[in-house]
C-alpha cells in the first residue's frame, strides 16, 4: 500500500464515527448527539473559547487532540459520564482501538496521533486540561438548551453535577466554569 | 451580553448545522451525512493529507477554514454540487447569513472568522486552494464506499464528474487527484 492508500484507508474507517451515538441529545432535542458532529462542535469551542484558559495555549494543538479524541468510540464505544461501565475494561478496549485505528496510518502519522490522544488522556499539559474541560462542557450546554436531555434520563441532581463534572471543567477552564455553575444551578433549582 | 455570553450563543447557534443534510450518504450508505459532521471529517482529511500539497501550508489554518466553511448553510443550505440552483440568490443568502451567524460573537471574533471564510471563498490563497480540493474530494470517497451515493442520485456520469469536480480537486491537490481519479473512472466503467 502507498502512503496515499493508507491514509485513506484510515479517513474512510473513521466515518463510522458518524454512528456512533452520544447520550446528549441536539440543543433543540430532536435526536441523540454521534461523536464525529460532537467532535466538530468542540473543536469550535476551542477554537473560540481559547482566550479564557489560565495560561497561553497551543490552540492548533487542542483543536487537533479534540478531532482525534474520540476515535477509539468506533471500537470502544461511548460511555456516558453518568452511565455504569466497568472502567478498566474500557481502558483496555480503548488502547486495543487506538493501536488498530492509528495503526491504519503510515508509521510517522500513527505515532503522531497517537502522541495527541496520549496527551489528552493524561490530562497533564495545559493544552490536554483545557480540552478535556471544554470536552466536559458541552454536554451541559447541550442540555440546558434541550431543557434537561442527559440529565434527567440518568436521574443527574445538581450534587451529581457539581460534584461530578464541575471540577473537571474547573481544571482547566475555571472562567467558564465559573460562567457555567450559576446557570447549571438555576435550572435544577427549577426543576424544584 | 459580556463576551462570554455572546461566544456561547455563537457555540450554541452552530449546533444548528447538524441538522443540515448533504447529498451523500455515511460510507456504509445507512443515512445521508450532516454538515456538521462533514465538517469533522474534512477537517480530519486536511491533518492527514496537508503534506501532500504543493506548497508547504499553514495546515492549522486550512483546518479552521474547514471547521467554519458551512456554517452559512445553517441559514442557506447545502447546495448539492450537481443540483441546480440560482447561483446569484445563494450567494446572497450566504452573504446574509455570515453577517448573521458571524455576528453573534464578540466583534473582534466575527471579524477574524469571516475573514477565513472570505479567504476560503476566495480560493486564493494555498490555503484556501487546498481546503476547496478536500471539500471537493471527500463526497466521491464516500460515493466510492457506499456505491455509487450522490453520482446515482442525480445521474452523474464519468464525464461530467472529470469535467465539474476534477479541475477543482486538482487545483489545490493534484496528487490527491492522480490517486482518485482512476478509482472514479474505474468505478463508472463498472456501471457501463
Ligand atoms: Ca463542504
Amino acid at each position: 500500500m502507498s502512503r496515499l492508500d493508507q491514509q485513506m484507508a484510515f479517513l474512510t474507517e473513521v466515518d463510522r464515527l458518524k454512528s456512533v451515538l452520544r447520550a446528549t441529545t441536539l440543543c433543540d432535542g430532536s435526536r441523540m448527539e454521534n461523536s464525529a458532529e460532537h467532535s466538530w462542535h468542540i473543536a469550535l469551542y476551542a477554537l473560540v473559547l481559547a482566550e479564557h484558559a489560565e495560561t497561553p495555549l497551543d490552540t492548533a494543538k487542542v483543536i487537533k487532540m479534540l478531532l482525534l479524541h474520540d476515535l477509539v468510540e468506533i471500537d470502544a464505544g461511548d460511555a456516558p459520564v453518568f452511565g455504569t461501565h466497568d472502567t478498566e475494561a474500557l481502558a483496555v478496549q480503548e488502547q486495543a482501538a487506538a493501536i488498530r485505528i492509528f495503526g491504519l496510518l503510515p508509521d510517522d502519522q500513527a505515532q503522531a496521533f497517537r502522541a495527541l490522544w496520549d496527551e489528552f488522556e493524561a490530562n497533564e499539559s495545559p493544552e490536554a486540561q483545557f480540552a478535556k474541560s471544554i470536552d466536559r462542557m458541552q454536554p451541559p450546554m447541550q442540555n440546558l438548551a434541550s431543557g434537561g436531555g442527559s440529565w434527567i434520563d440518568y436521574d443527574v441532581t445538581q450534587n451529581m453535577f457539581e460534584t461530578r463534572i464541575g471540577p473537571k471543567i474547573n481544571t482547566g477552564a475555571p472562567k467558564i466554569w465559573a460562567w457555567l455553575q450559576p446557570k447549571v444551578a438555576a435550572f435544577f433549582a427549577g426543576r424544584g
